[in-house]
Formats: structure tokens, sequence, C-alpha cells
């Protein structure tokens, strides 16, 4: 089949070996795949990740255990053992035996077929399209802080970047209650915001006015001390962006103003499909492109300009 | 009177104006005085202070509002403005308009007379000697996590460091009920808390097995990626150093495992009176060494020492 390999050294666009079938795991025939940060990241070293990229998909199972073959799904990316206390807990994606699709020890979606357990497996609605689908993984991000974080009536929310989760982020939150101040780069991104009702400045206007919860979503190492600035004391920051390099920080205003800094990674999958089931979060004005699979090391390329935002990469009839 | 003064390039033993008496502050004749690491940042650049150096006391009230005078007394550091919106949800301790004694913009308490808002007094039981009292301060910033986290029963936590505050940090959790492991360079320091039935383990042949909870009490920057490695997947990393440099730091451990951090600085005296009355924390092998006010430079020094515990500055008849 064809698949975007990283090999350490390059990310290449060429035939690879199918996933095998195996007791448990379901053979999904990918549709479409989006490229997120973390998949730019992995090419820059992060992780030491080898193997076939891709952990944002939407596709049809093609082989596997009942009741699965036939349907259109989604999977969650982490892997788990099933057995152990974190699986038990029900949070399999710290699970430390884990593989993460894409990510970790896992071939991921950026080619025709992708080995999924069949327990990481959501059915799509018939009302959801395939390119609002293959945004479930990053909006379970996105839910992800309303597990960790308790919105108090009235929080003030500061959601900084203006990328694909930011755009998230944004949305979420504002369902969830918070009043959101969306800080961005890109006029035209904004704008998308501003058209639901979401508050939103350009980074070089605003005033870093404190916020209860601040979300450092831009994906850059510059944007930890921003957010930090822009939390009140006591308030609350959540990282998600990851990045492969160190970053030359000053913890201090952590302590002298009692910051709580949440790292957030990946969330519940079942709140993500429904909220785009009940057409509560646009993600089509995150699309910027579709590339086909044999163009895939092109769609990296793509979505590491300054500015793009989701690339998707069509994998059928590529 | 007699007080020592950072001047931005010196810290000196010198003559200095008495505190003025005004409405609502007493003036409080010192006794003992408590070098913390705080005063060994402030005289490297952080927070740009100038003026009396400490903010550990024990003292008597020589005049001030009733009913304080002739009292023995320990005081609260951040002198708030007791009407905006933190100071009317009891937050003092983040009143933007706040002074800091001996830290920020107010006089300290290496002096023989410093002057204290009556609102931020306590008065000492009789029962504690001065040489405990004055550890109200520090022992107050370990309760302070007890404010911020809630121990779950059963909680795995490791102090990181066996300086001042971690000796007390690791008493207060062991107290409050956490199986605590502390971690230190010192094998006299450690068997003190090995003496209350605290498990401890040299810094060189921890495994840095995952805890639900690590309080980072090193005072160094490198102190920071050792508690992110201690911790567990959705475990709690307290920060209670405060370092005026800088430092190199990789923030996706955070994210990958959902760190929650949390700044933690001053806190609230009366438990740590309380404690310190029912002898339930024990601050005596805390004491390094006394040193009479007119050597406080030299107390500085010595202070600055590695693996030196707290220098007491006598204060009285000095």
């Amino acid at each position: 089949m064809l698949a975007l390999v990283w090999n350490g050294t390059e990310a290449r666009v060429t035939e690879h070996a199918e996933p095998r079938s195996e007791a448990g795991v379901a053979l999904v025939r990918v549709e479409l795949a989006g490229v997120c940060n973390t998949d730019l990241e992995l090419v820059k070293g992060y992780m030491g990740f080898r193997g076939v990229l891709g952990h944002e998909f939407v596709g049809t199972v093609v082989e596997g255990p009942a009741p699965w073959p036939g349907k259109r799904v989604v999977g969650e990316i982490n892997f788990a053992c099933g057995k152990c206390e974190w699986c038990k807990r029900g949070l399999g994606r710290h699970c430390p035996q884990r593989r993460v699709m894409g990510i970790l020890r896992a071939d991921g979606a950026f080619a025709e077929l992708v080995a999924v357990p069949a327990s990481n497996l959501h059915e799509v609605p018939a009302s959801v399209p395939s390119d609002a689908a293959v945004f479930t993984e990053p909006l379970a991000a996105a839910f992800e802080i309303l597990e960790q974080v308790k919105l108090e009536p009235g929080c003030k929310a500061t959601v900084l970047g203006d990328g694909k989760l930011g755009l998230l982020v944004a949305q979420v939150l504002q369902r969830a209650g918070a009043e959101v101040l969306a800080v961005g780069k890109h006029a035209d991104k904004l704008a998308n915001l501003e058209r639901r009702g979401i508050a939103v400045v350009s980074r070089d206007q605003w005033d870093r006015g404190a916020a209860d919860l601040v979300v450092e979503a831009t994906g850059t190492p510059e944007g930890f001390a921003a957010a930090v600035a822009a939390t009140k004391p006591r308030g609350t920051l959540v990282l998600k962006s990851t990045v492969a390099e160190s970053t030359r920080l000053d913890l201090a205003p952590l302590v002298i103003n009692e910051i709580t800094v949440v790292g957030s990674r990946c969330g519940p999958f079942e709140p993500a499909l429904q909220a785009l089931a009940a057409e509560e979060v646009d993600v089509r004005p995150v699309i910027s492109e579709r590339v086909p699979l044999r163009d895939a090391d092109e769609a990296l390329r793509r979505a590491a300009v300054p500015g793009r935002l989701k690339v998707l990469i069509e994998v059928r009839d590529s």
C-alpha cells in the first residue's frame, strides 16, 4: 500500500507493507487524514518516532471483529494494554505500555490502511460528514480541557494561538460557558471566531489583561511566557503545545502568582463526536487545503507554512 | 537603629532610620529573624529589591494599636491594600498593590525594629519558644500546599530537597496523611526526618519512582526537570523554589503526562502556629547556627554555603 513514512531523515510517500490482521484489531481503509503540528514536530525529531505518520483520520473498517466491518469510524490514538492500573481507571491514554498511532511504536494513518484496536474505534454518526469527522481527535484534545479544569461560572478564558487547535479550543470553551478572548495573528482566522460571538484580538494589540484560564495553543516555544503573563494570580494555564525544543523559561512568576499549569494532551472522543453531530463546533473554516496521499510529503511541507491551518490528506482514490 | 541593608550592590550592616509609627501599623522589636533562600536570591538581583532584608521574624510589639503592644508576635509578610477584589476574597497575599516585607517596597526584619500592619500580626502561644516561632513563616509556606492540593488517601508524595523548606514540607505532608519520601543530599538532614518515620533516600540512590505528588524544594534551577520526571502521569508537582535565573526547560513531558504544576508561595500562619504549639513539626534540627545582627552580612554568606540550614539572626542584645 502507499504510505507516508518517516525514516528519521526524510518523510517520503512510498510502498509500505500492509498492516496484518490480528485478534481484536480492525483494519481501517483511510478516507481522510489530518496533518497535526505533532506530525511536524515528529519530523524534527520529537519522540524519536520512525514509521507511518498520521493520527487524525476517518475511514471504513474493512476487516476486524464484529460489529465493526463496514462501519465508518474514527479511532483513539493511544493503544493501551487494557490491564494495568491506568487502563482499569479508564486512563488508557496514560498506560505506560501504550503505543500511540503515528507517534510511538505504531504505524499511523497517512496510508491506505491503518490497524487500530477495535476498542479504540468510535462509529461516526451518519449526519457528520467525513471532513468534519476527521477533526474528532483534535477536537477531543480541546474537550480534554473540560475534563481537567472546572470552569467557574463567568470564567474569563484567553486562548493564545489562532492555529488549528486554538480555533477548536476557543469554540469548546465558549460552548462550555466561558467568556472567551481569542488572541491570534491572522485576521481571517479570528474573524471566523468573531462570527460565532467570540471576542478576538490581534496579538499586537492585546493588553495581556489577566484571565482566570489561559490556554497556550500557539505551538511555539515563546507561547509559555506570554501565557504565564496573561494568567491571573491563582489562575490556571492549560498547556497544549508540544514542541521538540527546550526553551529558556523563568518559573518564578508561577510561584509568585501561584499559577496552576495543567499539561493537556489527548481527550475523550464521545463529546467531540456529539459536538460535531450537533454542529456546535464549526471545523470547516479550519481546513486550509486537501492534498492526495501520493503528495503527502508535500502536505507536510504545506502544513509547516506559518499561518496554514489544517491540511487534509485525501487517501481514498489517491 | 542597626539593620542589614541591601543597596543593590552589597548587603551591609549599618545605621538605618527607624520605621515611623503610623495608624494601623505596629512597630515590632525583633528578637530573632531567619535567613531564607529568597534573601539569597534578592542579593543576586531577584525582584530588584532595595532596603532592609528579612521577612521571617519573631518579636515584641513596642508601639501600635490595641491590643498589640507588649505581645510576642510573628507577622504575615504581604502588606495588602485590604480593599481590592483579592483582599475581599481573603487572598491579600495576591493583592496587586501589596508590599512585601523585605522583598518588595517594604523594609524587612533584619533590624532592631520592623513596621508591620497590625492586621498581619499573630500572637505567639506562650508554649512556643521564639526559636520555633521564627519558623512560622516558612512553615506556613509548607502548609500552603495543603490549601492548594487535595491529598488523596494513601497519596504517595516525594519531597525533593532536604534544605530548610524541604524538611518542613516533608513533615507537614506526613502529618496530613501522605506517604512521604524525602530525597536529599545530606545524610544528617535526612536522618532527622527518618527519626520521625519519614522514608528518605539519597539523591544518588533515588530511582525517581513516580509519585502522585512531588514538591520541588531544591532551590535550584535543575530541580524542576527532576521533579517532572518523578511525577506520575496526571500527578501534581508543587513548585516551591523561586530562583533568580531562568533555565532551559523541556515542557513536553508536562503535556504528554498531563502533569499539573502548582506554583506555591506564602501560606496561612494559623495552622503553622498550631502545629508548632502542638509540637507536631520539629523545627529545631533545621537550625544551623545563630549570628548576632551586627554580623548579619556574614549570616547571609554562611546561609549561602551549600548544605547550610537555617541561619538565625539574633537581634535583641546584639
